[in-house]
């Protein structure tokens, strides 16, 4: 079972999510375990203050080392990977999310539109963003990562569903249709209707090769296509 | 004021999100209004199905286009631009964020680990993704869009605190510190100490553009460099 420990000042910010089908289902089949810690309740100071003034001035709060070390002191072992969500991070990408599905444990620590002070990157394995924008806070980044690993453990999801995933293949997804046959004058391609199992996975395949090549050209760079998928891309590429 | 109207199967999924700080304040200062609608409420067969199989064969389920599509003809006017959260979008970044944070009405539309009928794109203004990595559903996706607009309206944020951030300024924010002085045998840099303004701003530049240059190389392209960064630049390069 893989554990996940989420250091966070906003722990109710996650109980829509840890309550959501594919993860709360996880977390029942106990396939992860997922705990928020509060980092709050190890400030050492009477106030239970978690932030203060930058050295050298500046605007904004800074939050303090203290409590976020002393709280990981108190999680993490050999075993972890203590994660520091920060616009700083890699990007997470589907391939490091398949590589963190096989980890352990994860400690992820989010921090809330203040800067971190320097001293806990001391502590920490990976830096990691979601994207380039910025958020208030960690807690949102925290729970894309936890959603983009946690629905890649075994047995979270049914059926072979991952292998038609967009980036999983490679490829953009192909356009779906499904009741009623006509809406609003728009019906569903001939195809699909047909009953002819290989037309309709060229139709497919094609689609994909299409919708990537408008949308993400950068996707098909990257791709080790097949001869097949190259011949129609070919193809695509001449009447463009 | 901003209007944010979401479409998706999991409300509960939000009640965290909204009630967070800077969304919770912007929300009760009337900046912004957001409200999510569940379209089941709008299937109009007797179960309240809002998905079914895909045409043509396949795995998993497919979203109908009849309940999202009378969803969006209660919600859509003239002013609004219709987003649709899907792996197939073009990537959020933040200047697209801020193109957002311009808009009226934003209407984003939630998937949940199923594909959508194709025929949905139809009355889709945007396909947005926010990064490469499979999610569960378009939830958090539209989480992460919101949080990162509402933050930038005019009076969401106290003081000047946005222009610090990193990508707004085009590198990444210095080192902070702040007490206490020493931890576990770490103390602040002495520069921070000094009480001098002038020194103090130079060594968190050239802070910043050393953890740009070696974290994220990519946005030193992207910036205009001011003459006194770029020769700050040359000298990183010469010692590294």
């Amino acid at each position: 079972m893989m554990k996940i420990d989420i250091l966070s000042l906003f722990p109710e910010m996650f109980d829509g999510f840890l309550n959501t089908s594919i993860i709360k289902r996880a977390i029942d089949s106990s396939l992860v375990e997922v705990v928020i810690h509060d980092f709050r309740e190890y400030a050492d100071n009477k106030h239970k203050k978690v932030d203060d003034y930058p050295y050298g001035g500046g605007q904004g709060m800074v939050l303090m080392c203290q409590p976020i070390i002393d709280c990981l002191k108190d999680i993490v072992t050999k075993e972890s990977l203590v994660i520091l969500m920060s616009p700083q991070g890699k990007t997470l990408e589907q391939s490091y999310s398949q590589k963190l599905s096989l980890e352990k444990h994860l400690v992820i620590i989010c921090g809330h539109y203040e800067g971190f002070d320097e001293r806990i990157r001391d502590y920490v394995d990976v830096e990691l963003s979601i994207g380039d924008y910025v958020l208030t806070g960690g807690e949102l980044a925290s729970m894309v990562v936890c959603d983009s690993v946690i629905r890649l453990l075994d047995g979270a999801i049914k059926d072979i569903s991952h292998e038609d995933d967009s980036f999983s293949a490679g490829l953009l997804e192909y356009p779906q249709y499904t009741r009623p046959y006509e809406y609003d004058g728009n019906s569903v391609p001939d195809v699909l209707m047909s009953g002819h199992h290989e037309n309709i996975r060229k139709w497919r395949l094609k689609q994909s090769l299409l919708k990537t090549y408008h949308k993400r050209p950068d996707l098909l760079k990257k791709k080790d296509l097949s001869q097949e998928e190259l011949k129609i891309l070919q193809e695509i590429q001449k009447n463009d």
